[in-house]
């Protein structure tokens, strides 16, 4: 049975979905960075779904995007107004069953969802870390990830599945740990993001820097660089939708007005929705973390693993099966780097399915109710339940 | 004879390119605007190239992008490091023949490249207008360049040429003059901004009105919101180039380092040239101007007309021939977008040639060197003087 109920909201089990929080890595065994540095004692905040069953076999791991979070599915309480990010894909019955699997879902390494990240206190200043927190890769936020499951006592995970940078730590895992994964699902993801990528990144990275709240980092307890942050989450917004879902969404229909108001106000609804879109993301994000996640983000590179040596050859180490799925509408990680990836993997040797799923709605299109993109996950699961 | 020396410059010819001011619409004669305001007295930069003819029939006008100018080609002094915007297109047995033809550039109403705009003295105050500039719109512009055309002595003109938000212009004119457009050509342009496009300019103005030396439009002698505008022409700059051709300039190229830094500089190439675009934009643009000039291009609307009425039925009192030319690696406007106007001039019995231009460069291919567009331009204009 599950351990909570995301769709009837009515009866005593609201509520069990918990945040947990496992720290490790403490001095002088702190981890062992891609940098060089080394970091600890380390948090990561996690979730959990379902039960582990007595041969550890049924364990998932669920990786989540840029500014995702633990809280894969579910509510926490009865007022909450919104379940987790994934909650039509995690739960009882549905894609990844949380009545047969277990899953975890487990913040990164350098975020503000309660793992350790800039916004932390430096043990050794006693205040929050700022810019000293050290610049952390993919490849670091998988080996903090490596220790959680350790911690939980899972040595195999049957599945592990992200999309978009959830998606790149999906490729990270397998070559790090090739070991540890069954199988593999990276929806809507790449090898290494392009220079169009980047730059989207680093124009939002330059709007937080350019907003003085920032400060260099050194905003916390004082004024905090909202504005810039607003800006960037903007720039990230308009990434994660098409041109095609923005003409069905939007249009050029005007925001509560009949005509032009002549003014920089927001005329059309597109302005409002970003508007709206860069004021409530200032309230639950970090804008350093916003800083950290993207450049770990543009480093990865599967053909060159953190600027620590080439990983490609490191593919073929791995046992996994693999489903790599794209959108026809992503133009962020658009279905050509999906098939260069398909590609890198069959020269491998290894056993990879690619599906391409006709969407409208842009590279966030993996994180929308799609019963097509439930049954093919479900099933992929299911037959790596049967693998060896 | 050309009247300038553009890829010769060692000779007695340079520097003859000159930047010229007609300044009409003196109180209490002001100009009315689009939004029921009226303004004057208005100034207009412009530059000339070769000679008008006897009967007056030989005269065309360029109409610049959001950020461009008067100065279309030749330079002014022998220490100029570079021409004009379209060097490689304007002059003596180019695409648009300064030999054959008198070519006219008029800067826009509202920018800040000589013509009256947000950062000139309001002449009731005595000190930059700032955001009392009253929001104009392309018709507003084009009514200003029908001034200086009257100024000119030119009742019609054999062609009316544009790319982006110039072309933009050009089919402004063809509704707002009918009888004064002999042919019209239309490059990279759209008959309305997409959400897409409106969510990336909003978002550049954001960058703008965050930055507080922004000071709601009141910076004139202090500091100036740079590092605001910076971003701004950076989030301008991606939506210019395509993910192709940013991959072939840039790829994921790192700028004087072998590795990465594992800090917030800038790592990757294609970081570098962003912020370069920033800084080199930020010296010759004024901010207040950017945002006047992208709200003019937002509420543009061919079938709206500015929000004073429909406009699709008026195209059909216009009487000129049209070249309509589409670039296949515009995202910005992309080329189902050119199709659109096509399919509305061609509703209006209007005479009208498509063509999309095979080019990786993206939105800004318009502007580069190409045999095959000049080509293109100069046969429709040696057409158009054939027709009555």
């Amino acid at each position: 049975m599950s351990e909570y109920i995301t769709h009837d909201r009515t009866g005593k089990s609201v509520g069990i979905v918990e945040k947990k929080y496992y720290t490790f890595a403490h001095p002088p065994d702190e981890m062992p960075l891609d940098s060089g540095n080394r970091l600890g004692p380390i948090t990561l905040a996690y979730e959990t779904f379902g039960k582990l069953n007595a041969d550890r076999s049924n364990a998932l791991l669920v990786l989540h995007a840029l500014t995702g979070d633990s809280h894969v599915a579910g509510y926490y309480t009865e007022t909450d107004e919104r379940p987790g990010w994934w909650d039509n894909m995690v739960g009882p019955g549905k894609g990844i069953d949380t009545d047969r699997y277990f899953v975890i879902c487990s913040n990164v390494l350098g975020g503000c969802m309660g793992s350790t990240g800039p916004s932390s206190i430096d043990p050794e200043i006693g205040s929050p870390y700022g810019l000293r927190f050290p610049v952390v890769t993919l490849g670091d936020m998988v080996r903090a990830q490596k220790k959680l499951l350790d911690h939980l006592g899972i040595q195999r995970l049957l599945c592990v599945i992200g999309g978009s940078m959830g998606g790149m730590q999906v490729l990270q895992w397998c070559i790090q740990y090739p070991d540890m994964v069954k199988s593999a699902i990276a929806l809507a993801a790449t090898m290494r993001h392009s220079a169009l990528a980047i730059a989207f990144n680093e124009t939002a990275r330059q709007a937080i820097i350019a907003d003085p709240n920032w400060n260099k980092g050194n905003y916390y307890g004082g004024k905090k660089p909202d504005v810039g942050l607003a800006v960037a989450r903007m720039i990230g917004h308009i990434t994660y939708l098409s041109d095609e879902a923005m003409r069905q969404k939007f249009g050029r229909r005007l925001q509560d007005k009949t005509d032009f108001s002549f003014s920089f106000d927001a005329d059309f609804q597109v302005e409002s929705y970003l508007h709206y879109q860069g004021a409530k993301f200032v309230e639950r994000f970090d804008a350093n973390s916003f800083l950290y996640i993207t450049k770990a983000a543009d480093y990865f590179d599967l053909t060159r693993q953190n600027g620590v040596g080439p990983a490609v050859n490191d593919l073929s180490a791995t046992r996994a099966r693999f489903l790599i799925v794209s959108f026809t509408s992503d133009w962020l990680y658009p279905t050509y780097q999906s098939r260069e990836m398909v590609t890198t993997m069959k020269k491998n040797g290894l056993d990879v399915s690619f599906c391409e799923v006709d969407a409208q709605w842009g590279h966030d299109a993996f994180l929308l109710p799609s019963d097509r993109l439930s049954g093919l996950i479900a099933g992929f699961i299911e037959s790596a339940t049967h693998d060896q």
